[in-house]
């Protein structure tokens, strides 16, 4: 079983080879190789028997595609993109990346003329405002952004070359992953993470939205068992629809606040400053709150039940740091 | 006000570039002229006051693109794609000509670097099997042909492009159109058409489905009409969700031979040969069947009401010639 994760150095590949490391094997087949690839190289370490090859490259390069599925990969993750604030900003890097590069790498598998499993990152940003409440899995994507437009875009290619045959897709539409490990960042979501992780580590956070924004969210770990779950699922199971509404837990920030007192403290809900803004209020007002995925349910998929399940999930992965 | 058209030569840009010659405005101004353009030559008739040229060439080779928008027409429709069929059997050609080319188009308008109004023609095609009955505008695209697939992404694009400011798009999903005037083709969809105007003609056609098959019809004229539409609908009133379902009749087989039956007597009726194809009829049931297209129908497009109609326009359209 050879496994190729395009996109492994960040929050999700990281989690997921460490995962894959761990596991030793996919589809009840012990795992030999790994290729992980990144913008920057991943460093992971050696573990007995898997051989792990890290490297850096632009999937947007042509021919970069055509190198990494050479050796015929079994599974394929694809779980590379630019961000959401960056494709926004950046126009063409955006469709370059997130699109272009996708094309590049699904056509490079149809020349190796081969049927892996293709397990693909989409996003609920593929989902745009007005929504229903909770989004049913057969509501319209009319994403309201260009990374979600260009996530979309690979959901429908993903279907269409699975329906020829090209290779076996499974298109994953990922909540939010709360908590994000590392520095707070500028991203409009940033907060979600920020209002749980700085408090723990008995630093201020801020707050910029009111409490009852509701949001669609799981855990890293969870992203990473999505990941495997659809790498080793039966596609005969899941039909012609490709892409799947991943489940989450639909939580309020007051809802999270009080998760982190029960948890920490009031002294850690003490640290959260609230400080509204308005640009983020209005961005974050378009966002999915809830969704019902009841078919990814159904096929299996499984995260956390409670958002004090998400905040352990947290302190477990940062023992000894915080 | 000029015009570009792609896709002249064919059933639908025939009548639209007729009705634009005939009504000689658009957003109540002037027409002064039109470039009409297919990969075969269309040809009009010149009429006072309005340049028309007619030009042939590939939408999809490098730089053609840039040459058409290069004197900025104030309102492009976009009509040209191979059919269901072609792309099913050709997939790089499908994909070449019905979303590379429609890349290169929307990419030449960005160079032009101003907000012409784009009409995209995309089809019902988008939508796959199962159904809810009628489909919500708000139902998920999950298209189950590579036609479809490439439509939907089109209308993905527009919606972005449209969202930045490099055009103001409106994409249209056309009904089946019906009837579609020429000889009988093996579309898997021609009998629809084929059972109207052959015994129309006085001569036999073939029916391979059962009386009971339902789908979402207009008439070649309405198809038209909807262009002009699109074209002087205020983008404000569409507002991000930029792709329409169309209105259409649904119509069932049986119903259909009826209208003949009032309109052109039993002897036409008659001419209709009964011979069931499974492989046709398999296809057909994944076709949708009827749409609640309560947006389009709130933003004024219209279409027959009643099946006799659609029959009485092809009448009219062939007059002399059956």
């Amino acid at each position: 079983m050879k496994v190729l994760v395009i996109g492994a150095a960040g929050m999700i590949g990281r989690k997921l080879v460490e995962s894959l490391l761990q596991k030793g094997e996919l589809v009840d087949k012990p795992i030999s190789q790994i290729l992980a690839y990144d913008v920057v190289k991943p460093e992971f370490e050696e573990t007995d028997g898997i051989f792990i090859n890290c490297r850096s490259g632009d999937l947007s390069e042509p021919g970069e595609a055509a190198d990494l599925v050479n050796d015929k990969p079994d599974v394929i993750f694809h779980l590379a993109a630019i961000v959401s604030g960056e494709a926004e900003t950046d126009f063409d890097k955006g469709y370059r990346i997130n699109l272009q590069a996708v094309q590049y790498l699904f056509d490079a598998i149809r020349a190796q003329n081969y049927l892996p499993r293709v397990v693909y990152a989409s996003s609920i940003a593929v989902f745009g405002a007005p929504f229903d409440d909770p989004i049913r899995d057969d509501f319209h994507l009319t994403p309201l952004t260009s990374y979600g437009t260009q996530k979309a875009i690979g959901e429908l290619l993903l279907a269409d070359y699975t329906r020829k045959g090209i290779f076996d897709g499974i298109g994953l539409r990922f909540p939010t992953i709360v908590v994000r490990p590392g520095k707070p960042n500028l991203a409009a979501s940033g907060f979600f993470s920020n209002i749980i992780r700085e408090p723990l580590a008995g630093k201020e956070a801020v707050l910029p939205v009111s409490r009852d924004v509701k949001h669609w969210m799981a855990s890293p770990d969870s992203a990473a068992g999505f990941c495997i779950h659809a790498a080793e699922i039966e596609g005969d199971k899941v039909g012609p629809r490709r892409n799947l509404t991943l489940p989450g837990i639909a939580v309020s920030v007051g809802e999270m606040i009080e998760a982190l007192g029960r948890i920490a403290g009031p002294e850690a809900v003490a640290l959260i400053r609230e400080e509204p803004d308005e640009a983020i209020n209005v961005i974050v007002s378009n966002w999915p709150r809830e969704f019902d995925a009841a078919r990814a349910i159904s096929l299996g998929f499984r995260c956390e039940t409670s958002f004090d399940d998400i905040i352990q999930a947290h302190i477990k992965d940062t023992r000894g740091e915080i």
